[in-house]
C-alpha cells in the first residue's frame, strides 16, 4: 500500500473489464457511456481537441487519440488492421489512459477493445436517437463484425429499434451476430446482400472493416426519411458512402477537422455542408428537419467520446471494487532523487497487485 | 497461460525497472541504450516521424511521442510539471508502449521515468563523445534535480568526464547530487553560482526545469572549445541559453522539425542554420571543425531516443526474466466475437499476473 499520498495508478485489464461489463451489465454500460457523452458533447468548448494522430501501415494504421479539459487529460492507443481475423486477432485493438492535468500523473490505465466497441455503439445510437425518424423500429446492420452486436443492443435500448437485417460478406460472421442475439428481444433476419438488408429499413448502419474506398451504400438504396449510420469509413482510403449518398443528406460529424481527413466526407470537396454534431444538442443548429430528409451521421470516433468512456469505466470500477493499483511511476520519498531508489535494496513491489477491492475495504 | 498463438503484453512496472537496472547495472544500461541510440540515429530514414504531441496547461505538459519503423511502433507519455516537487511527484514520469506494426498488437507496457533519466543521460554522452573536445575532463552540471546523476555518471563512463562543478538554485538539490556521486569516482565540487561552476569547464550540462524563458548561459561565460549540452530548454517558451549563445557556436538538434519548436533554437529565425545529429554520426555533415569552436546540443528529446530505450528494455528484461504478462488486450477465440467474451463465466485471469521468468522457464 503506499504510504504517503502518491497518486496511484488504477489498472483495468481485459479480464476485469469483462467481469465489470457483466456485473453492471452490457446495457447499463452502453447507457452509461451515452449520458456520458452526451453531458461532455454539451461541454464542447471545456476541451481541447485534435485530430488523432495516425501512423499508417500497409496493413492498417495505429492511432494515438488525445483530448484534454482543465483537469484530466485522456488519449486512446486504437489500431485498425482489416487483416487481423487472419492471424485471431481483433480487427481493432485499444488501451487508454486518464490523468491528472494539473500533474500529469497517470491515474487510469485501462483496456479499451471492449469499452471501443460500447462507446461507439453508445455514441451512434445517442446520435440516432436525434436525429433518426422517432418512429424507426428497423435497421439493416452492413457488417457483422466485433462491434456489431453492441450496435444491436444500443439501437435496441435508446433507440427502441426492434427488427434487424444483418448482411456480412462472411456469411459466418452474420452467423455468429444472430446467433448472439437469440433472446435479447428482436427479431433476426439474415439477408442475402445489402440492397435486400436496406430495402425498408429506418436506420441503416455501416460497420465495415476494409480498408478501401468501398462503395456499401449506393444512392438508388435511399429511400426517403432514412437514417445512416456510417461507421466503418474512418481513414483516408477508407469509406463506405457512395459520394452520392453524401449529396442527397444532410450530414452531421463528430469533430470537423478530423472527419473532413477520415470520414465518408474526405470524398467531397471542404465546403461541402457538415454539421458537428454537439452543436445539434446543444441546440445551436438543427437535426432533421422533416420525415423525408435522409440524415447522415459520417462516424470517425472523437478522443471525447474516449474521455467519456475511460471516466465512466473509471467510477464504475470504483463502485464495484474492480481493478488493480500498479506502480507504472516509481514512487520515491524525495522526488528530486530517482537516483536513490536505484540504491535500495531490491524488494516486493511496494504496491504492485494490490486490488482495488482492497483500497475500497 | 496463453491457449493459442495470441501475441502477450509483457509490463514492466517502476520497481520491475528498478530491479532490472540493479541487476544489469546503470553503467550497462546507459551504454546499452546509448550503443542502440547510435544504431536507430544511424538507420534514420527507415523511421515514421513526427514531432510530438503537446497539450499545455497552466502548470506543465502532457506529451505523446510516437514513431515507427516498418516492423515496430512506439509511444511514449510523458510530462513537465515543474512545480510537481511541491507535491511530493517528479517533475517527469513517463511510461511507454511497443507494439507490431503488421497487427497493432500492444506487446510491450513499460515504466519510462527512470528509462527517460537512463535515456536522456545516454543521448548527452552519445552526442558528446562525437562533438565535445576528446580531451575533456571537467563538466559543468547546472540543475541538479532527478536527471543529475544520470547526466555525471554517463558522461563518466562515454565521454571520460572525472570531475563535476554542480549548482542548483535549490542548495539541498546539489547536496543530494553530491551524496549519491560518492564514491562514483568523480571530484565533485558544489559552487556558488552558475558563472563559477561553467568557469573553466570543457562541457556544460543545463538540465533546470523552470518553464520560462530563462538565460541560465550567456555569452560572457563562454570559452574556446566548450561544449554546451542543454537538455532542459525543451518547450514552448521553455528555454535555457540566452540566443548570445546560440550566435557564437556550431549548434546541433535531434529532429529539426520538432527542435525549431521546442529547443533553445526557438528564439532564432527559422533560416538560423542547425545540424540534425545523426547526420554527424553518419558522416554526411561535420561535427566540430576545431579545438576552439563552440559547441551547442540543443536537445529536446525525441521519439527515436525512446524507441531505442524501450528496445533494450525490452530484450533486457527478457533476457533477465524480469515482467509480468498482461491481458490488456482479451483474447477471443473468435476475434469477430467479441461480445461473446461477456456470455462466459466469470473466470480468473487466464494470463493475467504471470511472471515473465515463468515463461522463460
Amino acid at each position: 500500500m503506499p504510504t504517503n499520498n502518491y497518486p496511484t495508478t488504477v489498472y483495468i485489464g481485459a479480464q476485469d473489464m469483462i467481469r465489470l461489463v457483466q456485473r453492471k451489465g452490457l446495457s447499463a454500460c452502453i447507457a452509461g457511456v451515452a449520458e456520458r457523452i452526451e453531458r461532455d458533447f454539451l461541454r464542447w468548448n471545456d476541451f481541447d481537441k485534435s485530430a488523432r494522430l495516425a501512423c499508417h501501415s500497409q496493413d492498417g494504421v495505429i492511432e494515438l487519440m488525445p483530448i484534454a479539459d482543465t483537469v484530466e487529460f485522456a488519449f486512446k492507443y486504437v489500431n485498425g488492421h482489416p487483416g487481423n481475423h487472419r492471424h485471431g486477432l481483433p480487427t481493432v485493438m485499444a488501451f487508454g489512459v486518464l490523468a491528472d492535468v494539473a500533474t500529469g500523473a497517470p491515474r487510469l490505465l485501462s483496456e479499451l477493445t471492449l469499452t471501443t466497441a460500447i462507446r461507439t455503439a453508445a455514441t451512434s445510437a445517442l446520435v440516432a436517437r436525434k436525429l433518426a425518424r422517432s418512429d424507426s423500429r428497423s435497421m439493416a446492420l452492413i457488417g457483422n463484425g466485433a462491434q456489431s452486436e453492441f450496435q444491436a443492443l444500443a439501437f435496441r435500448d435508446l433507440v427502441g429499434i426492434r427488427e434487424v437485417r444483418l448482411f456480412d460478406t462472411d456469411s459466418a460472421a452474420s452467423a455468429k451476430l444472430a446467433a448472439n442475439l437469440v433472446g435479447q428481444g428482436l427479431e433476426v433476419r439474415i439477408c442475402a446482400s445489402t440492397a435486400e438488408a436496406v430495402l425498408g429499413a429506418d436506420i441503416v448502419t455501416t460497420v465495415t472493416a476494409d480498408k478501401t474506398n468501398a462503395t456499401i451504400l449506393t444512392p438508388e438504396m435511399m429511400e426517403p426519411g432514412m437514417h445512416i449510420n456510417a461507421v466503418g469509413g474512418d481513414c483516408p482510403g477508407k469509406t463506405e458512402l457512395h459520394r452520392g449518398v453524401l449529396e442527397m443528406a444532410a450530414v452531421f460529424v463528430e469533430f470537423e477537422p478530423q472527419s473532413r481527413i477520415e470520414g465518408d466526407v474526405q470524398q467531397m470537396s471542404a465546403d461541402f455542408a457538415v454539421t458537428e454534431f454537439w452543436q445539434v444538442l446543444a441546440g445551436h443548429r438543427p437535426g432533421r428537419t422533416d420525415a423525408a430528409q435522409i440524415t447522415v451521421f459520417d462516424s470517425v470516433g472523437f478522443a471525447l467520446e474516449d474521455y467519456a468512456a475511460l471516466t465512466f469505466m473509471r467510477d464504475t470500477a470504483a463502485e464495484l471494487g474492480i481493478g488493480d493499483i500498479i506502480e507504472l511511476v516509481p514512487q520515491a520519498a524525495d522526488p528530486k532523487n530517482l537516483f536513490g531508489l536505484l540504491c535500495a535494496n531490491p524488494s516486493q513491489p511496494l504496491v504492485a497487485h494490490a486490488r482495488q477491492e482492497d483500497l475500497v475495504a
